[in-house]
């Protein structure tokens, strides 16, 4: 129950560093490694010999070589040779369109044909060196929508995340939700309201005083097939808030690219842009250390409410205000899901 | 395939002491808390709201509050308030009848009409200081009945619990059996006989010789839903067995509340209960750790032998002079168990 | 589907030294232990009174006591005794026919009429002074017969054992591959190369250079119903290789005894026969740890070897030359599991 006709996050580079990596993308399995020059390549983790996973072998002079018998795989998914054997008669096996871009390895699972590495979202931030990005990557065992049901309603920063970033302000402030085309914005603005501890931290970094008050906001946008990115910050007292000046205020993004691995597992590839001393490698390590904690608060609930959830499978949950986001954002997949079962040759989620 | 309109042990009131407890009894999740003035209260495991464990939150003020986004949860099952929110239509969830008695919880997992808390049993040693008890609470992997069979057949002792409290003479020593009404007594008197090691302890707990010979008794009693009592203890031969006076014997009461969980695991509360020396507690420390060990015993045992079974599920298993506690048990619940089938709203197990 | 009315190896007799040992063979969850006199013996697992897996319990006497309620258990699958029991009518158990020999439990789990120990095949090695014997057990999770692939086709030790005995020359040499009644072989010879790490160390146990240049073959034996026997051995080049006389060549026989435990399981039972320096223990012991430090690496690539295929059942795999022996060892296996399918009642895997 997910778009396959669209791009979604593999992994990074660093993944496929000297060796290929094996993982499961919408229940393809899948082998990345560099092909020959060094560009991205994807196939099935499937050696067409005997079945094993070619993810457990090498990779040599740009092709992948089967760690079992040496069978040499290519980028394009044909045999290019195998000690002792002619291969052309070896059947093909899948490849995957694979593309590197903004420090992430991105990948089509659907229909091959219509691959378009054009249809990768832009993003203005990541290799551009006024901002930067620290990172990492949690496998959850959740359907992928409980992930945007929670990245679209921060009322729960307030229970799971309460020493960090959670406050009362963000409950007692409603949020307003609104529908563009495909994407959904879900934005809460609160006014005059002290800092919690990680805006504090924030604020010291952009050497403004930490002891508030401040301004906050958070204005979520999810865009398919699964990506949520949060603009999040907070701006001293009266300055304009989200508008305010840049020495005014402390600003970033939470980047959340929410990859299925199966119905009910993901690669959760979360983190955080800035704007602030983008040059400060030691703040980078410093707030991704500190965000990897507060996203690991996350795990447990959400297995924990899929088991429930697997355990009543016809219960109806309520749909209140706050869930106007994640709502919609489902519209917006099931919408997608029945054009792409419609017109499988049709890419709908670019 | 277990009664549900019956009161079982859930837990004991450590178990929610500043926090919510959840736990599984006969397939029904369910979070267990302090309600307002301090009462026991058991609601379903499943937030109304999004489905999140509810056991997960916290408590505050008498109400369970979700640990996901703040819904506050009502003894009777209603959402009291959640931020931002009117709950007055909020559907309710179910509530379970939940009793604190005797230092445990006892809980209602069938039709709540019926749970009524003057059946639960009668027990005069708790909360009664000429009594001590001390127990614990094991998670084993087994339909509940191996569990009553284990107990109402006490030669399993000389094998299972060869060191401590088994010897050659409970083999050896017939058992008799009979039923009165739901109760199944299984008993066995053996004289003149050497004090095993755990007796050996016992006796110099009440100042008598070790060194035997002694009488020795074992009453087993079975009560529905799955609780056993096993009356136990040794006197100095020819004082009268069972009934000599008490400074020629030591008496207690082993104690085993078993609960469901699900159709092949339990939650098995033992313990055992002396009137010798009530106020020792370093003495009541010492028995608990020696029958902690022994009860961990059998779990291997029960475990391996529930896996044998169900790889065997039509296979017939003998039933001896010895198994008669444990088939008795079993008729009266199979016997209980239609009644309950037949007339859903009526208390059968009481 | 595997073959039942065969022999397969079970264990060693240290596995029973004292005490009994609890395995499943082909599905058939099988207790062995030292019967009177002294002699192997095995019975189903699975006490007839409660279910109890009776390797569980102890051997007194030459017989199986079941650890629950003291039921001993005879050879022959019949009750010997109960405390406080008349055990004439106890049902009888399944029992197996098993036979020590060659340092191994021999076990044949199908039709008991059958089971003819002259069945057991010959090997000169075992109890031959001049032969040394090293091995050990290790159980993988995949189908028996991606085991045989593995062994009859040696092309991945340049891959999978790139560090101890793979070298390029393998992949680079064909292989010939013979059928000769229910017999499958497939050899390789090798001229002129340098020997690999291992065989260096055996050349140098062999008080021969280790240098090179060396011929070296591998003549790979498969015999139902899933045993593999490898021999193997460098000589100095040109001296007749595999003929050349005792003091130009290091020579053994690597030893599989594939034991289905599972359709998705095996007991592997490897080892290595040698005659050079029999008597030298150290370098038995040696040459088992190395072999097992090898065989230890085919694991994890069989084990997701096996889940690949499962997650595509029906999906073809190639079968090449070096595919051969594999190949024509399943068509073996298949030609005789149709037989054993079509007369029961006939030994057919001798």
């Amino acid at each position: 129950m997910f778009l396959k006709n669209t791009w979604y996050v593999a992994g990074t580079p660093q993944d496929i560093d000297g060796k290929p990596l094996g993982r499961t993308i919408c229940n393809e399995r899948i082998a990345f490694f560099r092909g020959e020059g060094g560009q991205v390549s994807a196939v099935e983790d499937f050696c067409p010999h005997r079945g094993a996973p070619l993810s457990l072998g090498f990779v040599r002079d740009g092709k992948l070589v089967c760690g079992y018998h040496g069978l040499e795989m290519g980028c394009e998914g044909k045999t290019i040779s195998m000690p002792g054997q002619r291969v052309r008669g070896f059947p093909a096996i899948k490849t995957y369109a694979a593309v590197e871009r903004y420090g992430f390895i991105w990948v089509w699972p659907g229909e091959q044909s219509l691959a378009d590495p054009a249809l990768i979202p832009e993003f203005e931030w990541f290799d551009n060196p006024a901002w930067a990005y620290g990172g990492g990557l949690y496998h959850i065992n959740c359907d992928y929508r409980l992930m945007i049901d929670n990245l679209m309603d921060l009322t729960h920063e307030t229970y799971v995340h309460s020493t960090s970033i959670g406050q009362k302000e963000i409950d007692e402030t409603p949020c307003t939700t609104k529908v563009e085309g495909d994407s959904v914005i879900t934005s809460r603005q609160m006014s005059g309201i002290q800092p919690p501890p990680f805006w504090q931290m924030a604020l010291r970094a952009n050497d403004l005083p930490d002891d508030g008050p401040v301004d906050r906001w958070q204005i979520c946008r999810f865009t398919p097939p699964s990506h949520v990115l949060i603009e999040v910050g907070v701006a001293l007292a009266g300055k304009g808030g989200y508008n305010a000046a840049p020495q005014d205020k402390a600003y970033s993004v939470v980047v959340d690219f929410i990859t299925p691995e199966t119905e009910t597992s993901i690669h959760y590839f979360w983190g955080m842009v800035r704007q602030f001393k983008p040059q400060d490698a030691a703040l980078t390590a410093s707030i991704r250390e500190g965000q990897g904690a507060i996203f690991a608060e996350d795990r447990e609930m959400l297995e924990r409410q899929q088991k429930n959830i697997l355990a009543q499978p016809d219960r109806q949950l309520l749909m209140l205000n706050i869930d106007a986001g994640g709502v919609q954002s489902r519209r917006v997949i099931d919408r997608l899901m029945a054009l792409e079962r419609a017109k499988p040759n049709t890419a709908v989620a670019a």
